[in-house]
C-alpha cells in the first residue's frame, strides 16, 4: 500500500521532476501539505497563471511539469496556461485538488462549485490528453499512470484530481516503474527510411536541416548537433526550437520563419536539397504566417510518427527513433567527427545620445548573451526581434499559441528546472503589465533573472495591423518595481549608451534586475514590420 | 440590415450598458474597433483576468456587463470569472473575437487554436448558460438575442464568438427591443402566497427577513426597503447581498453568516417568527460553512421560482412579482409609511501605538465609511472582518465562489458603473499580489479607488486550518506602488494612530490611495476563526 502523494513523488523522481510550482487552497491543503512532506514542494507564485506558466517553462527543460492548484477558483486560473500546453506540446501535469467525496452527499453548494462537481473536470477534457478524478483506492495508481503515459506519448498536457478525503487513504500500490510507450517503430522501413535519406544527403552540397518542435520534446538536442557536425549540414530552427543548436556554431543558420526571417536564410532554406525537416511544427505564426515556401515534394520530414521523404511516406517511422538510427548509420559508414569549432562572436558599438530601436536592443543584447543564460521572450516584437540573437541554449517563448505574460513566470521555471543558466527575458510593456510581478516569486525562490522591458507604450504589435485607443495602455515605471519588491536593481534606457551601460553592470550583478528599454511608438523590428504587412491584408 | 457591433450596441444600450472591459488581439482587432467606432468602448485592464472581474462588477451593479477578448490566449485567461459568475449568478457576456471563417479552411495550425476551432467554445459550454458563434447573416441577430434573453432570464453569463470576418457583414436586423422572459408568474397562486405571507406576518412580533442573492440580482433593492420598513420587521442581509438595504438603517441587522456572525444577530435570526427568506443562496460560504440553524418549518423561502411557506410551495411564483405583490398588498391594508430615520453612526478611537488587529482595522474603517463610498472586498480575513461593517451600497466580493484576485479589478468595473461611489477596497497581501496592479488601470480610466491591504503575511485564511511553508508568500511593499504607478499616495500603517491618520488623509484625497495595514501572523478576525473552527473538522 502506499498514498497518493507517495505515489506521485515516486513518479516524479523516475521522470526527473524535483518541485511543482502552484498556489494552495483549502481543498488542496493537504495534498500541499503531504507532498511537501514528502520532499516534494509547491513553490508559490503569485497567482496561479504564474505558476502555471513556470511549471510549463520547467517542462520544457526537463520533460515534464507539474502544477498544483485548489479547486476552480486555482483550476479555471491555468486553463489559458494549459490550452498553451497543448498547443505547443508540453508535458504539464495539472494536478487540483477538489471536495471530499463525503462532503459532496447531497450535492450541496460548496464554495468553489460551479455548475456540480465535474464542471472542473469537464473544462479540463477539452484541453488535455487525459484525466483522472481519484476516487477509487484499487485504481488510483493505475490511473495515475494512464495519465503521465499518454502525457508523455504524445507530449500534451494532463489533469488529475485529488478529492480531499482521498489524500492519506492507502491506496493499491504499483512496483514497477512507469511504462512509457514512444511511437511505435516498424523495423525495415525505419531502415529504408534511413538508407534512402542517407543517399539524399550523400554528396549533397546545397542540404540544409530544421531542428523543430517535437525534436526538442523527444530529447533529441545532442543528435540534433550530431546530425549537423557528421553531415556538415547547416541547420536551422524554429522560434519554438531556436537554441537547440548553439547558435553561434558555424553550421547553425539561426531562425527560420518564412518572409519574417533575413533574406539570406529564406534563400538558403528554401533553395535546400534536400531539405530535412526534424519535427517542425507547420503553423502559421512559426511559418512567418504562412510565408514560407517549402517544395514539399524537395523535403524530407520527420515527424513524430512519420518519415515522409518528397510525396511518400514510410509511416511508424518516428523521430525519436529515426535520427538517432540516421546517425548510426552514418557514423558506421566512416562520416568524421566534426573538429574544433570557432564559434561566431557578436559585435556592438553603441552610439552614444542615439536612441533605441528593437533592432539595435537585439544587437547590443547578443554581445552580453552567452551559454550561463537562457534567452526566455514574450510574444511579439521582442519575439519577432530576438529571432537573430544567437541563443546557445533553447530559448523559451510561446511562440506558436502566443498567449502574453509567459516571459516573466516562465523564467522562474526555467531557472528552477536549470540552474546553471541565468533567465534573460525579453518581454513588451503590455505582456509585463500581466505577469511582470512573477519577478517578485522568482527572487523568493533564488532565481534572479535580468529582465528588459521593451517599452514602446502599448500594443505595438497590433498597431501597424490597426490601430485605437484600444492599443493603448497605462505606463509603469518598471524600472522602479526593485523599490516596492525590496529587492534587485532597476534601470531606465532610452539611448544606446545607456542600454549598454545597464546591460554591462546587470549582467554582472548576481540579483534580479530589470532594464526598461523605451522605443519610440511606430518603430518595429524589421522581422515584425515583414510579419504585420502579410497579417494586415486577414484582419 | 445592420451589421454586428451596431446590434450589440443596441442591445447593449436597451441594457444599459455603456462600456465593456477587455484586451485586444489580432483576432479581435476589427470587433474592438468597430465597438469603439460606434460609440462602445473597451476599456483595457493590465490582464484580461482583471478585466473579467471588472466586467462582472459592473454587471453587478448595472444588471449586465461586457467583457471582450481575443480568441483562446484571451477567451481562457477569463474562464475563473466567467465560472465565478456563473456561481454568483451574474449575467456577464464574454465576447471573444476568433479566427475569420474563410481562414479556417483546410484546418491550418492558426495561432491561439488549441485542439481545434471550437475548444474556446467547448470549454464555455461548461461554465455558461448559452453560447453562439455568430457564422450565418440571416440569424446573428436572433442568436444574440438567445444568449441575452437566457442570461437575464437565469441570471448566468453567456458566451458569443465572432469570426473576424463576420464583423463588418451585413447581418438581418431586428427592430424590436430585446424580449426578456422573466421566470412565470401563476396569479391564483401569487395571491395566495401573497395572502398567506401577509396573515404570518401581521402581528408577528419576532419576524426576521434575509435579503439575499436573487433579490439582488432582480432588482429589488428599493422594494426590500420598502418591505423592511411598512411591516418594521428586522432585516438581515448575506455576504453577497451585504448593503443592499443601508446597514447603518435602525432595522438593518447586518449579515447573517451562521456561526460567523455575532451571536445577537445569530440569536435574533435563528430565533424569527416566521423569517422571511428573499432569494438567499443556501452555500456553505454564505451560510458560515453550513453553521446555520433554520428551522425549515417556520421559514417563508422566497426563490427566483417559487415561493415556499413551511413545508408547502407555491410554484411559479418569483421572486420578481411576489416581493412587490406583497408590498402592494400591504399598503393597501393601510401599513404605514415609514417615519424619518435616524441613522446608526460608528465610533473609534485610535489607541496610539496599539498595533493592529483585523476587528480594530474593520472598526477604524467603519466612521469613514459613507454614502459615497462602496465596499469592495476580498474573500478570506478581509471578508470575515468586513461582515459587520456598516455599508450603506451593495458591497462587492466573490463571497460565495470565493476566487481571489476578484477585489481590486472588481473596483474599476463598480465605479464605471456608479460613479457616484469611490471604491473603498480591502484586500489580503496574497490577493493584492495576483491582480493588485490592476489599480493602475482604474486610474488609467479616471478611477481613484482606496484600497487598503491586510498583509498577514502570506495565506492567512488556511493558517488555523493547516500550517506550512506553502502558506508563505513574498513581501510586497504595496505602499512604495505609487512610485511605479507615477500616482497615487501610499501609507504604511502599524499602528491604530497610524491607520486612523491615513484614512483621514485617503479619505480625502481625489487620488489613487494605497494603505498597507500591517497586522502579525497568527492574529484573525473572529469571525474567521469561528469559521475556520468549523472548517477544520473537514480539511
Amino acid at each position: 500500500m502506499t498514498t497518493i502523494p507517495e505515489f506521485f513523488i515516486r513518479r516524479f523522481k523516475e521522470l526527473a521532476v524535483d518541485e511543482g510550482f502552484g498556489i494552495v487552497g483549502d481543498y488542496a491543503l493537504k495534498l500541499f501539505a503531504q507532498l511537501h512532506h514528502c520532499g516534494f514542494p509547491i513553490l508559490v507564485t503569485t497567482d496561479e497563471q504564474g505558476a502555471a506558466f513556470a511549471a510549463e517553462a520547467y517542462a520544457r527543460i526537463r520533460g515534464f511539469g507539474v502544477c498544483a492548484v485548489t479547486y476552480s477558483v486555482g483550476g479555471f486560473k491555468v486553463v489559458n496556461a494549459t490550452a498553451g500546453a497543448w498547443a505547443e506540446n508540453v508535458p504539464l501535469l495539472v494536478l487540483s485538488g477538489a471536495p471530499g467525496l463525503s462532503e459532496r452527499q447531497g450535492d450541496p453548494l460548496l464554495h468553489h462549485k460551479v455548475k456540480n462537481f465535474d464542471t472542473q473536470l469537464e473544462v479540463f477534457k477539452d484541453i488535455t490528453i487525459a484525466q483522472a478524478v481519484l476516487t477509487n483506492p484499487l485504481t488510483v495508481t493505475a490511473e495515475i499512470d494512464r495519465v503521465l503515459g499518454a502525457m508523455i506519448a504524445n507530449q500534451r498536457p494532463g489533469y488529475i484530481e485529488i478529492p480531499r478525503d482521498m489524500v492519506d487513504v492507502p491506496v493499491l500500490d504499483c512496483l514497477e516503474d512507469l511504462s512509457i510507450e514512444l511511437p511505435k517503430v516498424h523495423p525495415q522501413r525505419l531502415e529504408l527510411a534511413v538508407a534512402e535519406t542517407l543517399q539524399l544527403l550523400e554528396g549533397a552540397g546545397d542540404a540544409v536541416a530544421i531542428a523543430g518542435l517535437m525534436a526538442v520534446r523527444r530529447g533529441l538536442g545532442k543528435e540534433l548537433l550530431a546530425f549537423m557536425e557528421n553531415f556538415e549540414v547547416p541547420m536551422a530552427t524554429t522560434s519554438v526550437s531556436k537554441g537547440v543548436v548553439p547558435e553561434t556554431h558555424p553550421l547553425a543558420l539561426g531562425v527560420y520563419m518564412g518572409a519574417v526571417s533575413a533574406p539570406a536564410i529564406v534563400q538558403q532554406v528554401e533553395n535546400a536539397k534536400p531539405l530535412i525537416m526534424f519535427g517542425v511544427l507547420y503553423a502559421d505564426l512559426i511559418m512567418g504566417a504562412f510565408t514560407d515556401h517549402l517544395d514539399r515534394g524537395q523535403v524530407i520530414e520527420c515527424t513524430d510518427y512519420q518519415v515522409s521523404i518528397g510525396f511518400r511516406t514510410y509511416q511508424d517511422v518516428p523521430l525519436w527513433a529515426f535520427l538517432p538510427a540516421l546517425i548510426k548509420a552514418a557514423s558506421a559508414r566512416g562520416y568524421k567527427e566534426y573538429g574544433h569549432v570557432t564559434h561566431k562572436t557578436m559585435t556592438f558599438i553603441p552610439i552614444a545620445g542615439q536612441g533605441l530601436v528593437v533592432e539595435r536592443i537585439m544587437e547590443c543584447v547578443s554581445i552580453f548573451l552567452d551559454n550561463k543564460m537562457r534567452l526566455i521572450v514574450e510574444p511579439g516584437d521582442c519575439l519577432f526581434g530576438s529571432i537573430e540573437l544567437p541563443a546557445q541554449s533553447l530559448m523559451l517563448a510561446s511562440a506558436y499559441y502566443a498567449t502574453m505574460g509567459y516571459a516573466v513566470p516562465a523564467a522562474l521555471g526555467a531557472a528552477r528546472a536549470d540552474a546553471t543558466r541565468r533567465p534573460l527575458v525579453l518581454v513588451g510593456d503590455g505582456a509585463f503589465l500581466m505577469t511582470g510581478l512573477e519577478v517578485l516569486s522568482s527572487v523568493f525562490h533564488g532565481v534572479n533573472p535580468l529582465v528588459i522591458v521593451v517599452d514602446n507604450q502599448g500594443y505595438g504589435t497590433q498597431r501597424p495591423m490597426m490601430d485605437g485607443p484600444f492599443n493603448d495602455i497605462a505606463s509603469l515605471r518598471s524600472e522602479e518595481l526593485p523599490t516596492v519588491l525590496g529587492t534587485g536593481k532597476g534601470f531606465l534606457c532610452k539611448t544606446e549608451d545607456e542600454l549598454f551601460s545597464a546591460l554591462t553592470k546587470a549582467t554582472a550583478l548576481d540579483e534580479l534586475c530589470i532594464i526598461r528599454a523605451c522605443v519610440p511608438l511606430g518603430k518595429y523590428s524589421p522581422g515584425l514590420l515583414r510579419l504585420t504587412s502579410a497579417l494586415k491584408k486577414r484582419v
